[in-house]
């Protein structure tokens, strides 16, 4: 079943895309309903970084790169590669040579279960990369894998054109044809939280914020 | 036996707790006999934090972050929070308005064997936090834990108003009535390591200054 | 067959050592074959570090630094001690009086599938380690190990007088007979990405700079 | 998005499901093109079982097991229930009251990437479980989740009424509406493999009976 | 603080232990309000066997098993030993040898978050042992440690004379002075479970067992 | 520096490497001064089998087991295969087929630091291996690797023709050269235990037998 590129694939409009990215990792996750996350061993080479792009995605055999080439032609403006190994790999698939690649058809990112090297590199270039590892083994490219199928990315389903958010907390992917919806909820979250966020700093507890005594007093909870 | 909160607790005095802080982890751990090191899963959101306080313990079930909105009301200048999951769980269980509300009512950091998010904002207002994982997991408001009752985080045993000391090297935990005792030692310790510091930096051999060579060759040691 | 200390070791040349701190990890790992790596989770306590030196190598038992001492009074300007348990252990074998002393010797860094310790020290000094853990443990001087023996640290085979390259990628070790050629491999692969970066920053995809469509189609890749 | 319960899905049928059930894990993984496999983390609470089944699906929050008993009244004959939890956790959902009912409606086993207890009493009651921990941690039935609706189950992606093929090597899945087709594969990869077999036991060599010589030797292997 | 040794211990009542070693893991660790369990990581070295007993703690250093001679001779008929390392270790600190002195002094298995090693042999001699893991690795006496005193073994908190009840679930401690009730708690339990086995054997469901479907209902849950 | 395939290698004597056989993993780990094990995540697929053989190794790409094939050629009575990735893998590079060849060609097991499948066949076969990981995830044949040259194996160096003992406990390997020596010192070590058996079943404390009390004392320990 590998050996498939799709090429043409519908991407979630990038003002959509942009406004997620604004709204970060933990606001997109609650606003689509606890949902999305890529497991927490995906991290971020470097912090700071903050990003959303549409998802092209790559199915690798493990300690092969060769379908990153593939797929960087398919990369346009706004993209995020996304790469999930066929088994579980931790070797460097990514460096820095195939991120000025990346860079130069305007890749905003990567999200690999696997590992990256040139990791300074990287971050001198601003070439934001979250992954399973930092490891510098060389890959090779011999055996074919897929581009933009549907692919389980650090037990998140993803499927191509769909919107990556990632940022110090992780990385998060929401549904395409979701992604409108969601970039809704998450301002109504955003705007939501400013005001408690000020009553909080005034010193208003949570508990009487969220009116929560009568419920735990319901409940049993017992002061001693 | 969850639902129980222990509203009035004996605390360390805070200038005990902040002199240990200036000790520091490494220091204080070894003053008090090497023992009541946080297991070394627990690492800083941020690097470069060094706090001190007092524990206010929290027992919360996995995925439920209630119990802590009960603690903040315990809170007082000097205090660190201290949750412990009652299986384990990685759960994004606090972000930045649990840390507005913290810090608006003096407490000074947060140590937690489980996850913690929205780490950019937390590093930026400079609420300090340990962790097993960062991870944007949505937490729920369901299911009743404790607050200041013994626990068991991360391998130690911390009882409510023990002194909690964490820095870059991880975290340690003092009972509260050692306290002072281990202060006294921590700065002999550091008075000691002084004068040893400069021998050192001066080329001397740790082999000649803690007399070590005779006892080597006792055990057999043999040079080549 | 522990307590064997070896004084007099064979060194590879600090101009060649040095030539290859500067190829960096992964092209040095890449110029000699893709081999010599630590396992990843071999990681420096701070990013921007990247050194180069000859291993004095120690195996120590669990718990046990004293044989870091011993190994001090070999250590000369150039060299990175290399430390291995003799089972897995995570303790903090080596803090900031250690790294006094091996500064003081002209000691360039650590390699410890252990733990360390003092990190928040150890960075301001400058002083490089890439361990398996940060962890404060204390450690005790009871028990004899060796020093300049062969060992394997982190799945690596490390002899004494081997080159040890380490950066933000992790470590690789060059066998010292090995390192004058690697380094000229090393150089040759840099001279050679160099004009590959170029066109890649242009845009020119790596599926034409190294004509892989051919091969690609003969192996059956499909569009769709 | 928890909270739905789709009571009618469509199952593989039954004769097909126990084709590949005789096949085994190996054999149906090797058949679909080596996909469909569940991590390595997922193993058997004892060995020696082998089954096939058609999968309910359970979404649950973290140490909440409620919606096994909502799954359990949509179990026919045949099925297999299939756990996800919605956060990483390995507390015990499942023991032999939760393993009698299920018995007690046909089901065939459990594959749960999470914890599950009595597993003394399940070896003996025949109800095999693949899971991710065994851990007597109890439960509680407070939040909702959500049956047969599409999950990733140990990084693969599980529908309701997919084939779930299960034996000492592990759990592996194959999609309703590939179920047939990959039973033909299977068998003939199984009648394939017996000739090979027997000139195997017969001391042929694979490098003769695969015809690897020339392609080994093209690629330069060289035998010294 | 080691190199303590506390002699006399109270110990629960042996009649109480049996019966709570009659109930087993889970049922026990229900019956006390879902506390007590070690961490799942704690396995048997093999399966089937079911005991209780009473806790002689040994505290240890990191491959250093001197203190489980000392503890021996502390052992009485119903006695458990259960050792915790000072700092994570995995060493083999228990083989046949030591086992043979622990059955000739009525010890009836041992629970320890380390290795142990002749596993074939303590199956044949019929002598359990839950442990983090089975490893060769041997041990040295040479650095004191402390016995009976309070330690904490994966995660939870055991004091000497403290029930251990272990079976292929894991291992459970109950507190000394709570054994009585507990062990009331748990034969209700059982009793109670009797019943319900019984009805869900019989086809009934949990839904209508437990009375689930109206609170299901009002949550929101959704069959479609 | 792969491709390389060492056809004649000099083996152990089969007589000493069965007399190490006998001895069994401890043993003979004690025996060489506790060194050779390999890392304790090398499990037996099942228990009870305990072998030794001389070791053929074979150092393999991840995901590629093209290599096993080139060295059954070379597979003499007494061999045991000792497969190591070149970087960390746990697909199933062995099942049914390649142990029926295996066999046939005089072969008594496999060491392998990946994943192994098959299982249940492998255990009616009684064709014993210890590996990292139960998986049943196919692998190819593409790429080349060696056989014959020396590898790392979960740690330990291993040369070809080495010793290689496997038992419950794992796996240890002795170095050709030293096997004579190491086999009589396993030896001496067992008549030695014997006797101390003997005196720890009728009841002598080790604490006399070993004659310890005088040095615990001197080192301070208290009883209280």
């Amino acid at each position: 079943m590998a050996g498939i590129v799709v090429r043409n694939i519908e991407r979630a409009p990038l003002d959509i895309v942009d406004g997620l990215g604004v709204c970060g990792v933990a606001t997109v996750h609650e606003a689509q309903g606890r949902t999305g996350l890529l497991g927490s061993h995906m991290r971020p080479i470097y912090t700071g970084a903050r990003i959303a792009g549409t998802a092209i995605t790559i199915s690798a055999p493990p300690g092969d790169n060769w379908m990153i080439h593939v797929a960087m032609e398919l990369v346009r403006e706004g993209d995020i590669l996304v790469l999930a190994p066929t088994s579980p790999c931790e070797d460097g698939y990514f460096g820095d040579l195939l991120a000025t690649s990346a860079m130069a058809r305007g890749c905003r990112g990567l999200v690999i279960e696997a590992g990256v090297r040139d990791v300074r590199d990287l971050k001198s270039m601003g070439f934001p990369v979250w992954s399973k590892a930092i490891f510098a083994q060389g890959t090779i490219k011999a055996t074919l894998g897929s581009v933009n199928v549907p692919i389980v990315c650090a037990g998140a389903p993803v499927n191509p054109g769909d919107v990556i958010v990632a940022d110090d907390d992780g990385v998060c992917v929401v549904a395409r044809a979701d992604a409108a919806s969601v970039l809704d909820k998450a301002r109504a979250r955003e705007a939501n939280e400013e005001e408690k966020r000020k009553r909080l700093a005034g010193g208003e507890l949570g508990l009487d914020l969220y009116d929560m005594r009568g419920k735990l007093e319901a409940l049993g909870l017992k002061y001693v």
